[in-house]
């Protein structure tokens, strides 16, 4: 229902997730009124079903108030599901903020988790991605927050990234210990004694150059960092473009032929394979996927959560959380 | 003496800077021993001179202790130099961290700013340029801060970057005036009482779309996003080689025939074009360049110190905080 994209648009999504994995059952939560007529018309959802949910959450409404007043809402009926063991996983694009509050009020934290934060996939050079955790639950993060971002961060990398033994660093404005504000400084020291490989400090640059593959920040850090990303993406395919629009015939010529080079170069760039991230820290599977998603990356969002249901990530996740608390208290 | 290019390229940029602008003349500040016989070997150096420093802080050193106990240091001397106005405006390339001190604790603040801050000039869509500030010198800012950075960048933009009436945002996780952390948050009140066009919340990729003319941030997000767009320019620069690499003939044709927009784009994309950095809050001009910046880049940071010494940038800054103070108070 809060896809910006429209309903046919996840439907179709749905479709080509429910092709790609074949013991997968999806189950769409909205308006009967919007959803039935526009299932019918979608071939290949014989796997789906239809959870009534008849109010919505929009982009511009503020989460906490919104989760208060709907309880009916598309999100909270979607995270409802997965506490009540209906669903393994839960798919949200949309208010971002609306499906952190749904999730952690619905589904509650893991013993030992004060905020949940949510985990992003950027690519890397060649080919790889890193994961950056949080990039945007947690605007004021306290430094346990940022330790407890990498242990979860850590799990992910080994159950969904498939790394056995991942790299964790933590972001900050310069490589040595000595570099970073009174947060990183206090979480440095804390992430040193984690069970964890903790590289150390890194830095933006690292984020895309496979020095590290997970990457601990404050969710204000990183969500400045990734619509920076965006931006820089934007600013060079737009400048490009208007280069070849001024230039001569040889050099646009050039850029007539390299038109595949420039639609692997988008495809690599782009968030879009990665669909969804996770919210970690909560009692149970939540992807959240971006408002404006299109087919492709929401078919990879339902891969996402998917997946994390098939690796008992949850279940794996809460383990070595509570060992963690447990080796903090001896 | 703290280029990591060598003192050749620093010579080189001096002589170019000279040819530049008629009415300059240069202090190279160092070991004579070593940039005596380099002085004698770079032609175009009549109008510059040398002032003995025996002293240098190091990339890895730290600041405060490092100016403790050099006080013969280059940057040292270079902010001494300003102090006593022997020099309108220093250039200093290197340690970052030493910089800011040197100079904040030589030249002393302008009254009213509890701490000095760095701006640099990113590149827009267009052609034009947005400043951000802080990217480095207030890794754990307060609200008032941001808030003299807000005043501050206004003026700069006015002066030097030629924008009579700059809008300026304050970088935040959305553009509703809700959005934000603690810290964001209470700078927003603050920056909408203050004598400027402040335009609300903008995100990270404002800083590219030509939004915004200045975008206020706390010094470690600004030197996360600044490594964060170098990260992703290297990245797609890396990616589209070995694209090509990998391609057919008709593709890598096109490659060779785009070289001419790639060497554009690299132009516009650059961080060199705008040479240095200020920093301000400082009572005199102190322009930070990168330890690494090359020939053109340390040649514009010799510009950009020309030009605030030129439009007496710190003395009309001293003015406007002054009235601004007076201004809170009444």
């Amino acid at each position: 229902m809060t896809s910006e994209r429209g309903i046919p648009t996840v439907l179709a999504a749905s479709a080509r997730a429910l092709k790609e994995m074949g013991d997968l059952s999806l189950i769409l939560v909205g308006d009967p009124a919007l959803l039935e007529p526009a299932m019918a018309a979608q071939p290949g959802l014989e796997r789906a079903r239809l959870e009534p949910a008849l109010q919505t959450i929009g982009m511009d409404e503020e989460p906490g108030a919104a989760f208060k007043a709907k309880r009916d809402a598309s999100v909270v009926v979607t995270a409802r599901m997965v506490k009540e063991g209906k669903a393994q996983a839960a798919v949200s694009p949309g208010n971002t903020g609306a499906s952190v509050v749904s999730a952690t009020l619905t589904l509650g934290r893991l013993t030992g988790i004060r905020r949940p934060g949510i985990i992003s996939q950027l690519p890397q050079r060649g080919g790889g991605t890193t994961a950056v955790m949080d990039v945007g639950a947690v605007v004021d993060c306290r430094p346990d927050d940022l330790c407890l971002f990498g242990i979860m961060g850590n799990l992910y990398a080994q159950q969904v990234m498939h790394k056995p033994n991942p790299r964790v660093g933590l972001l900050s404005i310069g490589e040595e210990d000595i570099k970073g504000n009174d947060q990183t400084l206090s979480a440095f020291s804390m992430l040193k004694k984690a069970p964890i490989q903790f590289i150390g400090n890194v830095e933006g640059y690292d984020i895309f150059n496979g020095r590290v593959d997970v990457v601990v920040c404050d969710g204000f850090v990183g969500n400045v960092l990734l619509k920076t990303a965006e931006g820089v993406v934007r600013l060079i395919g737009g400048e490009l473009k208007s280069i070849y629009a001024e230039s001569g015939p040889f050099t646009k010529m050039g850029g007539f032929l390299s038109k595949p080079a420039f639609r692997e170069l988008a495809l690599r760039a782009s968030a879009d394979e990665h669909g969804g991230s996770s919210l970690l820290g909560v009692a149970g599977n939540f992807i959240i996927a971006h408002g404006s998603a299109n087919q492709v990356a929401l078919k990879n969002a339902i891969r996402l959560g998917y997946r994390c249901a098939a690796d008992r990530l949850v279940e794996q996740m809460a383990e070595r959380i509570a060992q963690q608390n447990a080796e903090a208290k001896a």
